[in-house]
């Protein structure tokens, strides 16, 4: 049965911009009373790994490609005008001076609004991201089956 | 109650490839009966625009980016291949050949069709976009909860 | 009628990361006993074009656009990193590594567990694309209402 109280968001980017209108969403649902579920996949991965994640155990091609998008929620870049990171950079001082939260504290409030943030399993595989690498605020690792069971549930999900 | 006849689309994106889309989608569901509501937020914010928007008011970063993210329909690049705008000038070329509208007489045909255009409160305040910058056909500035709200009550919400 | 096992996916984009994510999607929802329908527009339509389709019959700037956009699941770029296909091989060969299945083989995965694929007549319209030079999975060939009335059924609609 659909719930007229449940959201789910499919975080496939791993851009600043797209996570803070991800976030925005799913805390603004959260607070007022709605059960918010995150699934993270491919670059949103990104978000909830650990900013000191390694590269060990990965091959070659995983190290790469951990070389190019950085983890952690501080070194996100933005989808338009990142221009090597001054972009990014920009639009966090933009947020600091409109007293935005960042996006490392919109993962607190999440988690203290009950919003489930999970991660998927399958590109976990594929990007070589270890359990280990992740954020303790991840409780869950699941695949696509966990997401459409969400979904089934929710009157909106999002691909974002 | 969910609705089957709303339609709920939040406008993320600024590329003109994306809004075409979006309002292909739109104007589609409105012309068959349904209550349409476009969510613009971010860089989708940007259509919204008067083209002579300037850029009094704004700190230096809002300005920055103001400078390279142009206002108005007719300055929307293109996702990919945009190279400079030349991208984004042939498919309006290939559009009009086509005798497709422009974006901008798809805001108009949006606006007669009902469809509500609401401007993302908390964009605005980000990228420093004032409620008179915005075009007329912009009745509405609200934020998420509103969003909400209207997807809530929609059969299809869409994040573009 | 909303159906609770119905689900609908807009494919956009032709990046070969996000047609990976649509198609886990897809065939996880269809595994699992759901009607999915598969709509793709504007990029998305790449992935079904044959890949000898020629550009007889073409415009000039459809030609320069079928120029920089390769059709056929092989040549699929990446949304990020693609470094001129380099980031696309990269993402192959881990996939390969994996024991994942290729998007040409995840296509005829989709078509047994009859999924079904529409290719939007207004995007063929617009980049020159003809019914010849699809590939034969492909069985339908409609424009938004079909869309809209597919969504209408569904309990999750993602653009994607």
């Amino acid at each position: 049965m659909q719930n007229k109280e449940m959201l789910t968001l499919v975080i496939f980017s791993g851009d600043l911009d797209k996570l803070l209108a991800a976030f925005i969403i799913a805390t603004g649902a959260a607070a007022s009373g709605m059960q918010v579920n995150m699934f993270f996949t491919f670059w949103g991965l990104k978000l909830l790994q650990r900013a000191d994640a390694g590269t060990k155990g990965l091959n070659w091609m995983q190290k790469l490609f951990s070389l190019f998008v950085k983890p952690g929620s501080e070194r996100r870049p933005i989808s338009k005008l990142n221009m090597f990171g001054m972009g990014a950079a920009m639009m966090k001082k933009i947020m600091k001076k409109s007293k935005m939260p960042t996006l490392g504290e919109m993962i607190l409030t999440a988690k203290s609004l009950n919003v489930k943030l999970t991660a998927c399993s399958t590109s976990m595989n594929i990007l070589g991201i270890s359990r280990e690498s992740l954020i303790p605020e991840v409780e869950h690792v699941a695949g696509v089956a966990s997401f459409l069971a969400d979904s089934q549930q929710s009157h909106t999900t999002l691909f974002i």
